[in-house]
């Protein structure tokens, strides 16, 4: 199935997406629905956020082909990491397909875009087993982890680099019965082809991932595990670019960018 | 004002908290409310959470005794921020007072408190100034910051380290009216004073934090902003203890802490 959220004249509501249908249900996907019989036409509809998550987890560096060209590019160092350590990202951050990613007047740049697939959380989890751990997932959407590299390399944590208002583009809907670890997650910036990589390639899978956060932490419905990015995340984004995260059983996340004036 | 956030036999609601009594509201701080004339006595509610963050929000070093402190107990080297860089930390970490703290059965340790002075905010708010930037802040509240040294130190990040289920207590109350620079935050473990400090040492204030965030990030009503410690945090923290943080106008955050059985 594929979920999406919906807007129509204010009214918000989950449907399943079939082709450019869009059959309505009651209830959401996080806790129990059912069609009502309401049929709409996909492009007269707002896709909205899949979800709003209550706590937003963002795997760091989980690819080493996307380690090694930051290395190269900025001449850093960053080791690959040792052990599966999840970071945050902020809600308000969070953007539609469709909206706008503005990037702030005095950003220095290069602002770029990461492409990521998304799991999102269906159940209440703890102390899953990677055997297990896909029990708590009710399927995947993509994400684009936008990133201001000046203030990562400067400011003491990602509050800027990575959350600005508008930088946290997530969609367009949600499938479920996926393997996180057989699907390719291509990126195109103007309709060019950008980088394209398989998610086999994860360094800690998503199954890995949620075992070692659900030792510590429950996982609840509607929280989303971004699970990192692969390959170069260039060219560099530029004031009238659209850019566009794909993947063919989920479908196009695709945000215009602007630069704020100052 | 003092609100509250009360369950009482499995109902919700906000109240003002007038000595022993709360006056019940209907609606919520947030956007409008009312008193519905309902009382009750304080002892005989459920104390919630005083609100759910959709962001949360955590300086870091803000308090000069507290980095040096923690350069001499753990042989580091931090130096002060050079400008106000703010952190995350999870939702799903956060409980009310009363409800227990649980150490994980792996924790190497030591686990500490860290008592802190809350800004919870009450409007949308971006692009303030130092000037105005109070005028988005509902009340104060206080949190206690639990952090297991060990794991902040091996881990790449502060999920585990801060962020385990229990590790952010907060309340009891939203306090309006008080200046954020103007009072004493003072640990008790056991009923023994541990450390008591004035918010008047901040390195970066709440004006200047909230102007800063404000810049690139829209803040929303129910947002919280930790503002760090100062002092030493000891003793460290062992099975059977309670921890309490207190600031006079705002009232007695108390947890009981326990390690969880392997």
């Amino acid at each position: 199935m594929k979920f999406g959220r919906f807007g129509q004249q204010g009214r918000i509501f989950f449907g399943s997406v079939e082709g450019d249908q869009v059959a309505e249900l009651d209830g959401t996907p996080f806790d129990s629905y059912r069609a009502n019989g309401k049929r709409h036409a996909l492009s007269a509809l707002q896709v909205l956020l899949p979800c709003v998550p209550a706590n937003f987890y963002c795997a760091g560096f989980n690819y080493a082909a996307h380690v090694e060209w930051g290395n190269r590019r900025k001449g850093t160092n960053t080791k690959l990491p040792d052990k599966a350590d999840i970071g945050y990202r902020s809600p308000s951050a969070l953007i539609a397909t469709g909206a706008t990613i503005v990037i702030p007047a005095d950003s220095p740049g290069p602002v770029q875009f990461e492409g990521e697939l998304v799991a999102v959380i269906g159940k209440t989890a703890r102390h899953l087993t990677e055997s297990n751990a896909l029990d708590c997932v009710l399927g995947y959407t993509l994400g684009n982890d936008l990133s201001e590299r000046t203030w990562q390399k400067t400011d003491r944590t990602l509050w800027r680099a990575k959350n600005c208002d508008s930088f946290k583009p997530m969609g367009p809907f949600i499938t479920t019965g996926l393997d996180p670890l057989n699907l390719t997650v291509a990126i195109d910036v103007n309709g060019q082809r950008a980088a394209a990589y398989s998610t086999s390639k994860m360094l800690f899978t998503a199954q890995h991932f949620i075992a070692r956060i659900t030792q510590y932490t429950t996982l609840h419905p509607g929280d989303v595990l971004w699970l990192g990015t692969d390959e170069a995340t260039e060219p560099d984004l530029q004031h009238g670019d659209t850019v566009e995260i794909s993947c063919e059983p989920i479908g196009v996340l695709r945000n215009p960018v602007v630069r704020a004036q100052a």
